[in-house]
């Protein structure tokens, strides 16, 4: 019986190959090419443009990393932007924190959406909770549009090119900034350090210019580039690394514990060699 | 023009995939299949069995990880032993520290020491040091017949198939036990938690039996299984979280810091609880 093998370049010379069970879905939508596939080692994966979005196996570490590092940094967030993170793994861990009253996620792509809650249930089924506000449009005008208003923004896009393009710019972290509350905090992920270490140490020298606490954290996702994702926090106020025990109240996680909430900042030499 | 790839299933299911230059050397020697290519984007490589042993990008990452955690939890390490890493990478950072009179190195195979010299000059370069004993020899074998030794013993094995198979038996961490000093310590890898997390409870379990201080870390390595590579640490005396930071000293490394040293033993929770 013949195989069917997905293969995602992560960079011109290097990639990773999955054995394929079933092709769900592809769609070329508005903003982007879609497909979701159902792997044999990771489970349903949704691509996007060709890159690896999320896979049932190891989605949890993402997801997690980018909530809980930001939420329980912020000692009262109760008012939440997401941006991007159509698949709503982001929201569903946001919805863990007691404190969390509103949470808003404005997606550019509605599909993404749709085939999420269809074909990732475990990933999107928090999507339609009460304090979910779901929101078909362009991250870049909703933040542009808000002020004072959020106490965590986490941006959960796709890599700097196409429709994610702006997101990764010095007018995009200012407008966060005016969109935040006066002790606010963003986090946004920040890709690989094999290759691409320019994008990082740039995203990290445009955020410092804005937000006076600024630190970069790491994560193991062997579906994304090198198995090693890295995240840029802003912060106005709080620095994650004191953040006191008592801070801490336990939630259901896979990979994110307390401990990990500091070591996660201790970084490679050859990374940290980036920020300098 | 056409392209060649060299793709390594780290899986039934999952892969990696490289474009290769040019392959360098490829031979069946009396214990497995040598393959040395030149890859765009990780350099020369060294494959054995059709597995990546290590690669000029990255290589760094696991011969430091593996020599200096033990050597700077261990106060005085002079004699150590490396049992298999015939590319000679563990050597090379054995060697800075200025303590070790004497490395052994024990690699079964003949052929890896010999390529590895020719093709990956900057690993195996320090294998001709004063200080060096190279032995072509059965380190299962080396092992059996040492007795109250060895400071520091690191085994830089294969997975555990093939001529490896024998490194990752009760009976191996007993012998390991008798050959290392009554403060002695070992290390040795022990694959990644995505894909074999039976592997490292099972070792785990076997090394706590004979040692009283037993622990794992990790460390990011792209082009090993999920990106995510752990090490199993046997100490009879020194616990390595209780390194003072008097011991450290400096050495010239790329990923390897002193706060990493501790911070490579925080766990993912879901690794933790193999250990369970």
């Amino acid at each position: 019986m013949s195989e069917l093998w997905y293969t995602e370049k992560q960079t011109k010379n290097f990639g990773i190959t999955l054995k394929v069970k079933e092709t769900l879905h592809t769609e070329k939508t508005d903003f982007q090419y879609l497909e979701m596939i159902d792997t044999e080692e990771f489970g349903h994966m949704l691509f996007l443009d060709g890159m690896v979005m999320t896979s049932e196996k190891d989605e949890f570490v993402y997801h997690e990393m980018v909530a809980h590092v930001p939420l329980f940094t912020h000692p009262n967030p109760e008012n939440i932007l997401v941006v991007g993170g159509g698949d709503g793994g982001v929201i569903r861990e946001v919805l863990k924190h007691p404190q969390v009253k509103k949470a808003t996620l404005v997606d550019i792509d509605g599909k993404v959406i749709e085939y999420s809650k269809k074909y990732l249930p475990e990933i999107a089924g928090k999507l339609e909770d009460p304090r979910v506000d779901v929101k078909v449009g362009d991250g870049f005008m909703h933040i542009a549009q808000s002020e004072d208003e959020y106490d965590v923004i986490m941006v959960d896009s796709t890599e700097p090119v196409g429709p994610a393009v702006n997101l990764f710019t010095k007018g995009f972290y200012a407008g966060i900034a005016k969109a935040l509350k006066e002790d606010g905090i963003f986090v946004a992920q920040t890709d690989n350090p094999w290759f691409t270490p320019d994008l990082i140490a740039t995203v990290q020298r445009d955020v410092k210019e804005i937000f006076p606490i600024t630190k970069l954290y790491t994560a193991n996702i062997p579906t994304y580039p090198s198995g090693l994702w890295t995240f840029t926090i802003g912060s106005k106020k709080y620095d994650p690394l004191k953040v006191s025990d008592e801070r801490f109240h336990n939630i259901e996680t896979k990979y994110y514990t307390k401990e990990l909430h500091k070591a996660c900042f201790v970084l490679p030499k050859f990374v940290s060699d980036l920020l300098v």
